[in-house]
């Protein structure tokens, strides 16, 4: 049963086993509200729509039901326009605001939010908050409207700028209470999210009729129940040219090694794609796998074989692969968003094998490529600016019809309403037990730089009915661990 | 109950509603074939992988259930490797030929078959058929190996060659008699997918230990059960380039039009992602969506008031749109295919516009786009790439299995194999009274050229529960009206 | 000796056969003109410059002497700042127009005329004209600083708008009079120059302070005496994609042809240089150089013979080439800018080829790509980025300097100033009797398509000492007939 | 007057101060050597060509005469195809290396070497040396003809392969004279072109019948005489990337800083020219211009001052910079090729503003992009393409003329034949005191970093007419100290 005014999680059970785990609701504590008639239904190009609002109880399955007798699991509210709004036009004041790093797609994702704002709900007043949370209390704000957002869409980075790091509850929430906004639409990362989900909490104390959204933004796609996250696509395409490049540089000199840094603090998924994409990689070091320099069946080794055999080869490293084989005399640190302070392990490694060569007197010509932010900083493609538009309209669909304290995604190619804490309590990684990874190893022709007993542990800490993971998804690459539970 | 040596559909009725549309199997009527372990489990790419072999009773939903108490409902049998397989290594004599027009990533499912078979199978013999169907009895074969095909997914078009029309099943069957070939893997449109359903029945009808595999190709997206079409993305990506041009020659000039066309005989999914994804847009006209040019609610009154609004414009067209408008006198035709002999709409309906604009002496300068083989020439992208690879993998694995007479498609992110009636009974085509059309209407401001009483008609002419269409799909683009039955 | 005060050239004869083709001077007819110091000699940016200003009598010879004896020959004045300017930064007034049709590098050269007299000059009032000529008169202006034209360059086409045609001189010297312009910067085409030769001539019998400025405009670098035409290279680069695809079509078809139709009116050095880049390119057909269909040594002859050897070619075709050969009973017409109205002979040849396969019973699959709108649309690339900037700049040292009635153009590497006659007088075309086109046909290995008697015809046509032609110009590519003189 | 039979440069002396620097002959040392007609003149693709052959005495100037009774100055000879040849077509072995670091074009230039001597001249035997100078006794070597090459234009890299560093004279033209092989082109830098020469040497004293010839390639286009080094504009364009996205992340940030570092080991060509194309760039910084980072008119001053004002800034500096700024402590090294091994300064100077910011405890988010490999990976643009071609057939040219010792090379856009010391004896840098760097300055608006006493002596330092220098140069951008003598 859902439990209004508190802040456990809201759980309907329905008949055979259908779980759903649903998100809360202005009306949770503000019981009272009246509501107004969708705009939607008086707009022109929604004429034609048939049966155009969601229903009351549409879902959606975290889990894709498999055998015939299966139990119906887990389901998300499905996102969409509803036929009451609790917000009329003139009432809605907004603001929009895009933390951490950068990733394509985050001007397509403000654009997307204004215009529907805007163009479906009639909504004037629109704020940018300038350079991530400490732009509440900190900085200017800036004026948005569907003139100001028309191009940017084409161009990388974010309009509102951003930022990293730590952020003062009370101050935002003062902030929203003070300006009177009553939409918060917060883009960022899993960091992001959990200060969303305390802002939320803090509004709902105060008993503010106000709606927090939260926008999953993470490049790594390390973000848990969606399909994918938008920018992923983007840039695994756009890793190909480092791969590429690195391709080349090896090809061209004597035991020539191309070596290519991607991004993945904590999942491998950009590697991992980047690699079953290109063909032209021989080894894919990823943060899940753990891996060795010395010795039988270690790094070392392997290279050594495949430029004897190939006279050259392509490495892709994660950039959270092999941390735990740098020197542990390095003290850890971290960054201001609370971040493990990762060193650069790619450096680290190259230099590794360098030296490696050296001792041994062989050959060997590395070329060490890092095209971070040359990825992080490109515009989307055309599959992530559809994306980026129908993430941005379910946000709003969703705030307007009184929802609040969710996330914004994609489950099974279905838009839905996500509780934060689902979002928020695990990271997505790579499984490797699962046949995606599999298949990569086959293509790389690489070794598992696992021994048996990793393997057992390893089959051991994964659930039971893995069988669903990793088969399908092309462009809904991240399939998380607790999907399959 | 499935129905062995006929020709009727093999369908499973489970509790619940639960309906299995299976594919057929060549111990359907070569019951006694042995099976021999498959060489996967020795692989060591595979040693890490958890319960790796798909199991007996794996399906895949056709339609996600939303409902609380819905039925069931249609599943496909889930793909994936087999315990058993039915082929030994050294047995298999594989043949692959590409048929109809060029499609980014024709190239990728090409090299990934070769790829599959070689390394996972062991296979040794594989012959491309050189220029379509016909090839089998009018040209040489070119033989593949995974040297030869290693590089290819880098280039567009298809290295094999490619026809369109009519072949002879049986020239074509005794050709794969007479070489000992016992694996066809054919990729080609709806027209080539029947052509391979005629082929498998004469297989079937002599009892050869043939498998028939179809790979549906086709860059309109217009083939109905599968989530997309491989080649789609990348197609809609490149799109973006002629809408780019478009736009700013429409804005550099004095009441200018960029008029684009693009691919889509029947379906227009192209023109609507495109314009989804481009945001410069004026106006989207599609074969699913009816309009008329003179007149109150025409598309000649609405590109003057855009121009005299904006003073330019962007008309992004399908290239089966608008064909009832041409010249009735014009006799219609049909080429070597089959399909409808279509008349360039687009020059045509170019013409209408200058002529318009002159008769009435008001300046336009329209600027026409035609990017349709820069287009389909392409290298497929990064996206695609992984998805033709998996594409391929599981139409390899369904042959090793035992498996015939299906297609390898995407349904819900998973892999399945289909049977073929279910590909080619219908097209796929863009629902113009969901809420993706709606989306586009919005983007573009554009009126729908519908009267009232077509749009009455329109949704009568709908299934029941649209409501699952048109809401998720951003890389699962294509939703047909069949799923919502 | 130079003639001031009338419409003559400027022609100074030096020692030694030397001459100098000059540039009026607004003292030519307003002699009493004061000078000012030039505010660039307390620019800290050119502090370290060594020796900056330009001498009296620097100049740069239009043709290379390569004998040991040869004269010394025509020479044009050196562009670039001088010690003394005509106009004080407060009271310059300055106007830039766009004519004719799209070419990359338009906003380029607006931005860097704008950076130009803002950062160098201090000049504060710059206005755009909007839509070409007529805009003087028909439309409002658009006023530009340098934070208006900050992002331009990266756009394509032109932020000012164009427009082809007519325009009323006296009207525009009228406006030019009455808004009080005293600089103005004109860019466009032969056509468009001609307009600015006349404007000019307005002005000067008028007596108006007023600098009239040329800076050539044309795709197809068909402007005699400079190196090249700005975005000429970023077009070639372009058409290479065209190109590409249509091999990819050409090489996956049986009998595949794949014919691209490039820019190219009265000159055919776009095709000629995509296809000296491309290599895949198995005919170029210019307006240089006749061709004939049927019969020995004919088109159909040759594209038969490609066809059997190769089984596959591609066609690049020159808008202009070819023209004589379609139906003389096609009237002939004028279009606005009075150039002569081309028939579209793309899209008639390639009917004309198809025609001749049909009726020989020969299997042909053409594919007809024209990308010209796809061409001129682009942004100019960083080669072209740099070139527009040196012109920009070399065209408001001019004019602030007190010349007038030039176009600002590179020779032999070298900003010039060069007097209007000599940009309008001919065309710039490819010299077929050259080593280039030479080299051309000896890269496709296709027939010269000329009789012997027309060899002889076209060597008696040429220039008599025409190896300078041809032999340099990589980045510079057009030479003219005139060069050789 | 000549001096055959030694290696003392030739150089001819003409009326009116003609310099010719002229290149050596075979018939230098080996007087005798019969001649033969040039294959050419019946090629069909040269029928039609007027005066195909270059005369004897023709000659392109260094510098271009501007003054009207200006010394006639320093001469090349002209390159191109001469009457008679001094080897028959069965007769001709020719080999190709490629030596030092990847450079785009380097394929297209081995392709058309390939090209031209079978296409043009019949030869049938040319082999690739594999690996670099090494590879003449080390490795075995790869047969080339004109279907091996066909593709390789499109291609980044070389199929060759390369390597730095020091090779054995006495064994390379042990291996020359023991294959046979006659011609020998060297493509490679600076090192490359010494090591060409001291191969020329040997072979004259062995009194062999070889022609030696050099094609100069550098990246960093820091090769005097010539206009510019074949890549060099890919490299630029390419450069373009990388600024982009430091832009963006720039902009994105608060006090965002993108740090861009190019390559230049001596010379800042790449550097200047991507910052002037890019018009991003707030800081260029390169080896010709010295910099210090601490107090007034320092960098870190400009830093904070440009941070201040706009919020971000994005810097641009080539390797080279700053070398004398890193820790004197540091012990230089040498690599392979004996240039000296420069530390990486980007990673350096980077971490030297974040500390100055720390310790001043300024916000500041620096984010570094090294696009090194990215760039010189890339295949060559069509510009270069053509570039390269026109270098390639002019080489052959002139090894089938009979002249050895030799550089081909582009001069005021004439293809000519340049001495080996004209090449090597030093490098082509950037002037500081020229405009073109005035403009870079302009440009960004940044200090010129010396104080008073540094200009005076830069400027003296200069040579005495620097006028020349730095204006033309758009495609032929690097203007050598040397050229203004």
């Amino acid at each position: 049963m859902s439990s209004p005014k508190s802040n456990k999680p809201k759980i309907v059970n329905g008949p055979g086993g259908y779980i759903l785990q649903d998100v809360p609701h202005l009306i949770d504590y503000l019981p009272d509200l009246p509501t107004y008639p969708n705009p939607l239904q008086d707009n022109p190009a929604y004429s034609v729509v048939k049966q155009y609002f969601v229903d009351a109880d549409d879902s959606v399955p975290e889990k894709i039901v498999v055998h015939k007798d299966g139990p119906r699991g887990i389901h998300f509210r499905r996102a969409g326009p509803r036929q009451k709004v609790y917000f009329e036009s003139d009432e809605v004041h907004a603001c929009i605001v895009t933390c951490g790093g950068l990733c394509p797609g985050l001007n397509t994702v403000i654009r997307e939010v204004v215009s529907s704002l805007s163009y479906m709900y009639g909504v004037k007043r629109i704020l940018g908050i300038d350079g991530g949370y400490r732009g509440f209390y900190a900085k200017n704000t800036i004026p948005l409207n569907s003139k100001v957002v028309n191009d940017i869409h084409k161009r990388g980075g974010t309009i509102l700028g951003t930022s990293r790091g730590g952020h003062d509850t009370t101050k935002i929430v003062d902030s929203i209470q003070d300006r009177g906004i009553n939409q918060v639409y917060i883009i960022g990362g899993d960091g992001t999210q959990r200060g969303a989900s305390v802002i939320f909490e803090e509004i709902r104390r105060r008993g503010l009729k106000v709606a927090v959204v939260g926008i999953p933004k993470t490049i790594d796609n390390d973000i848990p129940v969606i399909d994918k996250s938008f920018g992923f696509d983007t840039a695994v395409e756009e890793a190909q040219r480092a791969i590429n490049a690195a391709h080349v540089e090896a090809e061209s000199n004597e035991n020539g090694i191309g070596f290519v840094k991607l991004m993945g603090r904590y999942s491998g998924f950009i590697a991992m794609y980047a690699t079953l994409a290109s063909r032209d990689v021989d080894c894919c070091l990823i943060p899940e796998s753990p891996f060795y320099l010395e010795g039988e069946g270690g790094l070392f080794e392997f290279v050594e074989k495949r430029l004897k055999e190939n006279g050259h080869m392509v490495i892709v490293l994660a950039e959270g692969a092999g941390q735990e084989l740098m020197s542990k005399s390095m003290e850890s640190n971290t960054d201001a968003s609370g971040n493990k302070l990762l060193k650069d392990v790619g450096l680290w490694l190259a230099q590794c094998i360098k030296d490696h060569f050296k001792k041994n007197k062989m050959v060997m010509n590395l070329k060490y490529i890092d095209p971070t932010y040359m990825i992080r900083a490109v515009p989307s493609n055309a599959s992530d600016n559809v994306y980026c538009t129908l993430l941005a309209q379910s946000a709003v669909h969703g705030a307007m019809a009184g929802y609040t304290g969710y996330t914004s995604g994609l489950v099974h190619g279905r838009q839905t309403y996500i509780p934060f804490y689902r979002i928020t309590e695990k990271q997505n990684n790579v499984v490797i037990t699962d046949r995606m990874w599999a298949r990569l190893l086959s293509s790389t022709n690489q070794p598992s730089f696992l021994g048996p007993k990793d393997v057992t542990e390893e089959k051991k800490e994964m659930p039971e009915t893995p069988l669903l993971d990793g088969d399908g998804p092309v462009d809904i690459p991240p399939v998380t661990k607790e999907i399959t539970k």
